[in-house]
């Protein structure tokens, strides 16, 4: 599959862009007008860079309000696209794109815009060119790519093709059964973006959330499937621009820009039908069949006593010692917390330890998708344990399933006085939450998204004390893991540290397992009596069970089929915060109708 | 005027907003619920503390959902409305806010809505309080005030009342002629926002882009005054929610809301027929009969040989001396700087003087509405030049106009050999633009239309390299002031310093002036010949007039009836660059089109 993007995905100069797009791999470039006209080198000079980088100049963009003006103003239109055609022949652009008129003055009548459109292609034809009709989402009346079709047809000009755009066809409504019918060879250029669904004015939505294919919610994969099955074998291009785009790196960008073509490319070559495309698409190695939570790592460089004591009060023993690390491994019934006490570590870089049936293939995918190498060192003797730093700074380790040779548990001698396997405590990890800074967001969930296959839910939004936290529940297609991307944004100086913020465990009797906290000493977050009194206004609880949860502490969510009961510590010296809480039931969430409550509280005792 | 303000308005926690609110100098407070949930005071410490405060507790809000349910649903909707007028009892709060409901099951038929509303009636007048019910702009069935005092009107109930929201009126397209025919006595609270104009979803617009009243584009005025015209004697309470406000300091916050509702004032004040409200309202001394810029202020503590050399090379002549500070007059034709070379200031200080009939009008506005104190220390015999600081750290100074005792250019003597007034030469200061930090964009928007009754125009939004640019262009009804407030945001530690960061001066003939410029060895921004393609393509300039202006590296803009020819400066070391441009016909712009490629080759050159 033939890779491209648009310069104006990309912050920087045009020289800038240049260097950076070539440098992630990308086979071409979309040369953007306006990047153009404030570019100090003339057009062949640009193109000259271009072919010294590696780098196709696939495209001129954008020439807008190209067609469909009325009568008295298409002899000032047409000397305008025509003065942008020799611009695209001296950078030897073979196709320029123009979009759909937007102003009040724009002509409805799909005859006269082919018209308009044919004597152009024309001049195209005799500059070598092709052009690209777009159907802009908020064209004034051509706004669906089927009515772009309908034009492109009725012009009947072999210079005059057809430009999909996923970002202008999912807008609208469309999806990719809207270019039934359209020959591939009539589609002059693809431009691929993605988004979280919004509802508001789309040209808004389009300038400041657009975002790479894998990181929004829409089907980005469909619209590209169905150009590439209806025969188009050019150039697979992002044209991205948003907030977050503008304020990021060049070459930042341009790596995951690229990363994200590549995971495209294995999402479209799973799709049935993919063997007949004529651009040859290549599946990246599968996803992990599953994904389960096997333990979480504390650092704790400098053999803390403050660290050791929080895990014997949360009731975790220390079950087993590294056959050749400074690393223990402690237990609370089904739940591992592995302490590494290496000297000099870095003491935040606390890691969460993954199982999956074949490491060794998470590592190929990730390979294939580009992402940072996995580092596979590992001691002699020891499970192959390899490591993988995630964009937002995360720590995963990676091991097989129980029972597999390079299970991590076969990497730990067992102390003699250790109670055996099957001992009573807790289920388990439940689910991480993971701190990212806000403009790595949807780096970090197209890196889970890609690499491990987790599925992410829609974004939610909560106020906090000083600010704003938005997060993105992941979890696998199969398997336990569940993971909660987090992104507090204005919370004035008290911004989370990148990594694991939250670790939340699983038990089956919360209400015991409090008292036996409390009983060990370990402070828990103090839940205003006010919020009983909401929780009885709010639900049908009996006052007994009100009660018995107030003196317990204990928080409330339900679902139509289940219930959540949970507690908090407050945020510890190591810098996550510990959940203890009971699924019961269908139960399926995070008690998020508690969040708010909990950021005040843990905010407030700052 | 009664002033009010609901605790959702600020950041912080329940007790914390709650000091900040009364030391602003609040009348009265709306408790909102989930604050007072997660709030370790019970109702009645709460209440407590805001007697001690000398705050009254206004309203409790809201109560979400309350009215319009279905019959399965009314028994718990009944039980938890009631059990929050308990709280409310507890608080002492005399109203309750109930909103219409937003869930799909919501009923639309109104007098099934007014049964629910009476039963809940007979609920809060046993506990002696009012309910005012809101109809949410994102309401299921009810979502605009007609409908939600239709069934106020139906309910018939002493105790059920309207509540006016002004964002909820205004943002379904509503004004204040929706309230024409609802007496005073049966509207039970008035809460108040404005927000800027977008096209979105308005939940999110709601949640996300409420400002003060002043600071946006919604005409909340004509709301609250019909609302008191109608004869409502209750308080007037902001209801703000937004980004900015959750990540402010709840004491800037709350000054800035107090400022706002006596801005409000003032506009009640002024409409025809404020003098029948039942609660009296009071203008402020009147916004200045007119405001032109007199001078900027350029700080030199260092006597730098740079600064003078480059008002040299722009063609200003040193033309007189303070008469007590070491202060310089320099002038080109009718534009003035004065150079401040006071030892130890500091050297981004720069200020601009404004020229206004009556500087002790605008000082006595500024004390009215609650703005920092204006400085009027003056040396002996000096002209009054009273000095003010914006929000957005922008230095202010207000000078009579020309033949006032307080001209601010009776503090000089002339030099001996300094050329005449009315030497040819630049026509004066065109526009200033002003850097702020983005969350002080809309309090700087506050000050200038509050103190100087400058009128805002929208938001225009620009792409830089390494980021965005938001401007608003603002200009009195009367006189040549033009300022233009400028924010930065994302340009990755380029942010620009508060204050002066764009100086433009007009000329009468500026191909003429470049050549002067050029021959005295000023550097002006290099223009790419690709920005004169691209001017030729898009307008029908003759090609020899294209020629012309790329010969002189000079910008170009068109309006229907007048033109704009410009150049600009590197940003200099004092901080902030100089535009030079000519108007002609009635181009009344800011030369927008080509603001793209200066941001693109200032930041280029850097």
């Amino acid at each position: 599959m033939r890779t491209g993007v648009a310069t104006l995905s990309l912050s920087g100069r045009l020289v800038d862009k240049l260097h950076a797009i070539a440098a992630a791999g990308f086979d071409g470039v979309e040369v953007f007008d306006a990047d153009l006209v404030g570019c100090p080198l003339p057009p062949r000079e640009v193109a000259a860079l271009c072919a010294d980088l590696g780098l196709a100049i696939d495209l001129f963009q954008p020439v807008r309000d190209a067609a469909g003006v009325p009568a008295h103003a298409w002899a000032a239109t047409r000397r305008r696209v025509v003065a942008k055609l020799d611009v695209a022949a001296e950078l030897g652009a073979p196709v320029v794109l123009l979009c759909s008129h937007v102003g009040a003055d724009a002509v409805a009548d799909h005859d006269v815009v082919a018209e308009q459109l044919r004597s152009l292609g024309d001049e195209a034809a005799a500059r070598g060119i092709v052009l690209a009709f777009e159907a802009l989402a908020w064209g004034r009346h051509l706004d669906r790519v089927g009515q772009a079709w309908d034009v492109v047809r009725r012009a009947d000009h072999p210079a005059v093709t057809l430009a999909v755009d996923t970002f202008h066809v999912l807008a609208r409504g469309d999806d990719g059964s809207a270019l039934a019918g359209v020959p591939g060879e009539r589609i002059g250029f693809l431009q691929v973006a993605d988004a979280p669904l919004k509802d508001m004015d789309v040209l808004e939505w389009s300038r400041h959330f657009r975002c790479f294919p894998g990181q929004g919610t829409l089907d980005v994969t469909g619209v590209v499937a169905a150009t590439l099955g209806a025969g188009y074998a050019g150039p697979v291009s992002l044209e991205v621009f948003s907030d977050v785009v503008r304020e990021s790196d060049q070459h930042v960008t341009a790596r995951d820009a690229h990363r994200s073509l590549r995971f495209l490319e294995d999402q479209l070559a799973l799709r049935p039908g993919s063997d007949g495309f004529r651009v040859p698409v290549t599946a990246a190695p599968p996803v992990p069949e599953r994904v389960d939570l096997a333990f979480l790592e504390v650092a704790d460089p400098d053999r803390s006593p403050a660290t050791t004591g929080l895990l014997a009060g949360l009731g975790f023993r220390h079950v087993a010692q590294h056959r050749s690390k400074p690393v223990q491994w402690w237990r609370q019934g089904g739940a591992h917390v592995v302490l590494n006490q290496t000297p000099g570590a870095d003491p935040t870089a606390h890691a969460l330890g993954l199982a999956t049936p074949r490491v060794e293939a998470v590592a190929a995918r990730a390979k294939a998708l580009a992402w940072p190498e996995v580092d596979r060192t590992r001691g002699d003797g020891e499970a192959l344990l390899p490591g993988i730093t995630s964009p937002g700074s995360t720590h995963l380790f990676l091991s097989a399933d129980a029972g597999s040779p390079d299970h991590w548990q076969d990497d730990f001698v067992p102390l003699p006085d250790a109670p055996p396997e099957g001992h009573p405590g807790w289920v388990g990890l439940d689910h991480v939450g993971l701190s990212v800074e806000p403009d790595r967001l949807d780096e970090e969930v197209g890196f889970l998204r890609g690499v491990l296959g987790l599925v992410p839910s829609a974004v939610e939004e909560f106020w906090e004390p000083l600010g704003r936290l938005r997060s993105r529940a992941l979890r696998p297609a199969a398997g336990a893991a569940r993971l909660v991307v987090n992104v507090g944004e204005g919370d004035r100086g008290q911004r989370r540290r990148p990594g694991v913020n939250q670790v939340a465990f699983a038990c089956e009797d919360l209400l015991a397992e409090v008292r036996a906290l409390r009983a060990r000493g370990v402070a828990l977050m103090p839940v205003p009596d006010n919020y009983y009194v909401d929780l009885a206004a709010r639900t049908d609880l009996p006052p007994a069970r009100i009660e018995e949860l107030r003196a317990h502490g204990v928080l409330h969510d339900a679902s139509p089929d289940g219930e959540l009961l949970h507690v908090y510590t407050d945020v510890l010296p190591t810098g996550f915060y510990v959940e203890l809480l009971q699924r019961t039931g269908a139960y399926d969430g995070y008690g998020s109708v508690n969040t708010q409550l909990r950021l005040a509280v843990q905010q407030g005792a700052g």
